[in-house]
């Protein structure tokens, strides 16, 4: 807690924490996050699919949380299988300056189709709108500290089913598809639903998850509306209040019930 | 443009563009950001400060921005001076895998102390709300397509100097980063402004571009709070309309002037 002075009059705000996350594979950095410490475990799970390093929860063969002064470090080891393809990716990567992917090859790294949805799920714009709400009513952390994102799955028959809340928009959806994952749920009957703008990888993020109904409450970018389009994702965003447009493949959306 | 249909009504909305960029120095690539298409240029030499890669935008050589069907690629060579110390830093991170940087050091790293700033700039409450509608009026991209961040430079005697859009809010204060950084501008006598949320490395950012006095439009983290306190920023956030809350050093913001 943080006590901040105001223009006009002294007042206390709570803020958010963010702590640095070292995610280790194999006794080596791949990456520090920096994330709110809630849910870790589902953090590296997700994070370790949606970086394709890992296919399934199983090709952890253990996961230790070290906390350190600095921040949280999460150990992870690999299945011989993920290790062995995770050792190639890293030696590709590293080498001598001037042998490490060039630009070309990072950029298709980067850009690489995911795969594509194919969901039969088709929900009535009333049910987005029961969908938005459940998750503002669901936003634990961010009611206590605000400006935390929330990225949550939520079905027609059950509603939220989980939610997951982090400063950073692309941890708070990693972390939904761990929390996914490890409970062996199916993407592919539900919404992902998004506190946030919508940008490319998180329409990769959805893609990995087996999800065909995305709905955000902020506007897409542009190459997230094509890349949405391209692998059959509905997009629904800027859903606010009443309101909400759909960007790719409205047939997910039944405007017209008979 | 993309023309998106409405839960009402069939609508049209402007989507920003994002662009995956491949930042390449000697010849590999170090990482690919999404990114808004524009001022790359100055986005390659903010973004290389900011990671420590270059110290002065003449430690590049040379810049090549090249399009690709992918997105771009910018192609950059160090100095030798540079290049040796980028050259050892990707073999420390490279390695055979088990010998890359531990947790505990790659945490070090992501939180190592930035500079302390002195700046003895000290602005009056109500220059903290002209600057924040300079903000606003300066504003461009995000008046055609919204949902776009933008970080910029703030002097009382001058009003905005610079301006930089991006969909990522960390890119608009790189690309602020290296405008300045190219004009010779000194950080010292402005207050950078920013319309998003406060991390830690908005904080760190900040600091590296010797700016004292950091406003913005909503909320800081925790993490964002202690480190601008220890590096000697005056952290202001969720300036909004007529109020602002002034988080760690308030002594330049001039609450009773004489």
């Amino acid at each position: 807690m943080s006590v901040a002075q105001d223009a006009s009059f002294p007042g206390e705000r709570v803020v958010p924490e963010e702590t640095p996350v070292a995610l280790t594979y194999n006794g080596s950095t791949h990456a520090v996050m920096m994330a709110s410490p809630s849910d870790l475990e589902d953090f590296a799970i997700g994070f370790s699919l949606s970086e394709g390093i890992i296919h399934d929860p199983a090709d952890l063969l253990s996961m230790e949380m070290v906390e350190h002064d600095l921040g949280c470090e999460i150990r992870m080891w690999l299945s011989d299988r993920s290790g062995s393809s995770y050792q190639m990716r890293r030696r590709a990567l590293a080498g001598p300056v001037g042998c490490g992917l060039c630009g070309v090859e990072s950029l298709a790294e980067a850009t690489r189709p995911v795969q594509t949805v194919t969901g039969s799920l088709r929900v009535h714009p009333g049910a987005v709108k029961i969908a938005m709400t459940d998750l503002s009513d669901a936003q634990r952390l961010n009611r206590e500290a605000r400006a935390i994102h929330a990225a949550a799955f939520w079905r027609p028959s059950e509603g939220v089913i989980a939610i997951r809340e982090d400063v950073g928009r692309h941890n708070a959806l990693d972390k939904l598809a761990g929390a996914l994952a490890r409970a062996s749920e199916p993407g592919s009957d539900g919404l992902v639903l998004l506190t946030s703008r919508v940008s490319l990888e998180m329409v990769q993020k959805t893609a990995r998850m087996g999800a065909s109904i995305l709905v955000a409450v902020s506007a897409p970018t542009a190459l997230a509306v094509r890349v949405a389009e391209s692998c059959g994702i509905t997009l629904v965003a800027v859903a606010r209040g009443d309101a909400f447009e759909v960007f790719t493949h409205p047939d997910r959306i039944d405007f017209h019930p008979a």
